[in-house]
């Protein structure tokens, strides 16, 4: 059965055709740029890279674009889209409503716009994706694989914040968490790898976006991510944990209202407010390569963060078997890797640096075999978790 | 030399009058319900206690009543206030501006006031304090000893927040730290204990507010509390930590202003928010005993939080030598002080549970003799430093 994955963010899409039985990508990519002037990363079942410049003046012409990609000419995969059984969505927010995976009706879809004030970067376009798939794609079934769901077993002491408890009834502020699908499944893989029972594992989820989740027995049982996708680690642009006090300060001192803070939060702090430079770790690591100052500190101030927070969620699980590295710079950045774990050797925690460099796409341990802690690289299989889920849904 | 100890709240104003020499405190007290209706708990050289019920409207008769009980009648421990060499300030937020004690003139005071948005419960309290001192015993030299002072030494990346760098640069926005002057001393006190070189102590300050500060060879190299007192644990009626996403969040959802939000999250959440009881832990204990759901979620929260960060404070040092407890929580909730130890076996800290019950005013151990890790218990003397500070600055 064929599913088609679609991750819809507010100017891109990311997409891949999956054969749910056999877990084959067909085709995939990613639409950029969309509502500035549109560039499609079009990628054919491994083998043919194609890079297309399209105009994509909204969400409809990108996706418009990819299925004609998918169905015509020498980039033809699939015959028609009737080869298509289903959609399944990532859906950045799914509250407290969704604790699993969803067949998409008009009252799934009302919740994930309940839900904006949440997500408010990722949950509009979640939407837009979906609506434009109905319209495009009518009678198909639409699936929505929520990032928050994965989270849902967290304990109480654990997601609920130290305000009026009013709040978490009345108004649902607690923790979340985000990235579930990712940390379900990087946590499945390193229990398959440490094949014992009883695990205690910490994923490392580091991306544009980056959280960390504490799995005890293949359950998360804590994550930094919170309300919003804002809190925890420092990320790409957003500034991860921050003295609430920060908020009122600022709106006062420089006359912020409260969209310009989430603006600022959000999309001007981070790596990108810290360095100056990018919110691409590459650009500010060679920027610190190159002696610049504030790139460095940059480097420092995020991993500091990251190894504090294994640091506690050890606490959390009371110990910890495996360390587990993903996503973009999880996957790719070995100087952060080395970084992190340089300074957890307390918790047994013993890095081999030349394990540790070695470049590949495959599940691997890079820790010393002396170490008392497994280190492993994961490259995370979102979409391939949403096809899943989605497969089981509607067959 | 007799110094006067003074630490003015909004409501209260707390008084040591300390011989800096022989460091013997000849009287001490506290004025509460100041602008209410005004009560005076007063001692005597730890052999008589008072309590005095006087109109306090303003600071002014608080501080006018106290010199008079000091000075007068069958409590007189002076014969005037005279006898009074100076005065030492407890002052909360002291900025970039002071990294050692200082004493206050005009342009000091300009200072202080200049941090209020800082520490908007305390500074204008502490400014009051200082005037009227000014005002009541003219020409006597006032010293200020600041909160943040010993944070000062933390590094780069531990008091940078991931914002652009350009508020701090113009704003001034980074963590401070507070509760400076307790672990400075407590720090200092387990170092004696500890007796050998290179030093990694985790102090933990547990009062109505809490924070913990990692201390490198006697010097802070991070604690909980930032940019204002907010951030960090869990505290009598505050937050702590929470994703900064919240404050937008329900400024939109409840039509809040900036100074609802601040009033929310510093005096109706923490463990009066949780627990919907009350700020003070020790009823919220005598509830959870009861069973009470909340208030046993509140302990939870609260003992989590702590746990969380002694871990990541030993990745920051790389290690611990020892954890201490000091000021009211942690000098006397020896169920605090279990909870908080018991999960972090792994990084060698083994309770010793009877020791721990002991109720003591002095300096203790209560870790079992084969804990890698020593836990103390030190009752935290702020006074003390303060009268010390201020005698050698005027001496």
């Amino acid at each position: 059965m064929l599913i088609l994955v679609l991750n819809a963010g507010s100017s891109s899409l990311k997409y891949q055709l999956i054969n749910a039985e056999t877990g084959e990508v067909k085709a995939s990519g990613l639409c950029e740029r969309i509502g500035i002037d549109g560039v499609m990363k079009h990628e054919i079942a491994e083998y043919r890279k194609l890079v297309i410049d399209h105009p994509m003046p909204t969400h409809k012409e990108a996706i418009e674009f990819m299925l004609n990609i998918l169905t015509h000419d020498d980039t033809q995969v699939i015959a028609s889209i009737d080869e298509i059984s289903a959609i399944g969505h990532r859906v950045v927010h799914g509250g407290e409503y969704f604790k699993r995976s969803t067949l998409i009706n008009k009252s799934v879809i009302r919740k994930i716009e309940e839900l904006i004030p949440l997500a408010p970067l990722h949950n509009p376009a979640h939407i837009l994706g979906i609506n434009i798939c109905q319209e495009l794609m009518p009678g198909k079934p639409n699936v929505a694989v929520f990032d928050t769901a994965f989270h849902q077993t967290m304990p109480e002491e654990n997601y609920l914040y130290a305000v009026p408890h009013e709040d978490y009834t009345e108004h649902h502020l607690r923790k979340y968490g985000f990235h579930g699908t990712s940390h379900f499944y990087v946590s499945g893989e390193a229990i398959k790898m440490l094949d014992k029972k009883d695990t205690k594992v910490i994923v490392c989820h580091l991306g544009n976006g980056s959280s960390i989740c504490a799995v005890k027995n293949g359950k998360s049982v804590d994550t930094t991510m919170g309300l919003t996708p804002l809190e925890g680690l420092i990320m790409g642009t957003r500034s991860g944990d921050i003295d609430a006090g920060v908020v009122p300060y600022l709106m006062e001192k420089k006359g912020m209202d409260t969209h310009h803070i989430i603006d600022y939060l959000n999309k001007k702090s981070g790596i990108l407010g810290i360095s100056g430079i990018s919110s691409d770790l590459r650009e500010v690591i060679r920027a610190a390569n190159e002696g610049d100052h504030r790139s460095k500190i940059c480097i420092e101030m995020l991993c500091n963060r990251i190894r504090k927070y294994i640091a506690s969620y050890t606490a959390v699980l009371g110990g910890v078997d495996a360390i587990c590295f993903t996503a973009g710079i999880g996957e790719n950045a070995d100087l952060i890797r080395e970084k992190v774990c340089t300074g957890l050797e307390f918790l047994g925690v013993e890095i081999d640096k030349k394990k540790n460099k070695i470049r590949e796409s495959t599940n691997r341990e890079i820790n010393k075999d002396s170490s008392k802690v497994k280190i492993y690289v994961i490259p995370t299989k979102e979409e391939y978790v949403i096809a899943q889920d989605t497969y089981k849904l509607v067959k």
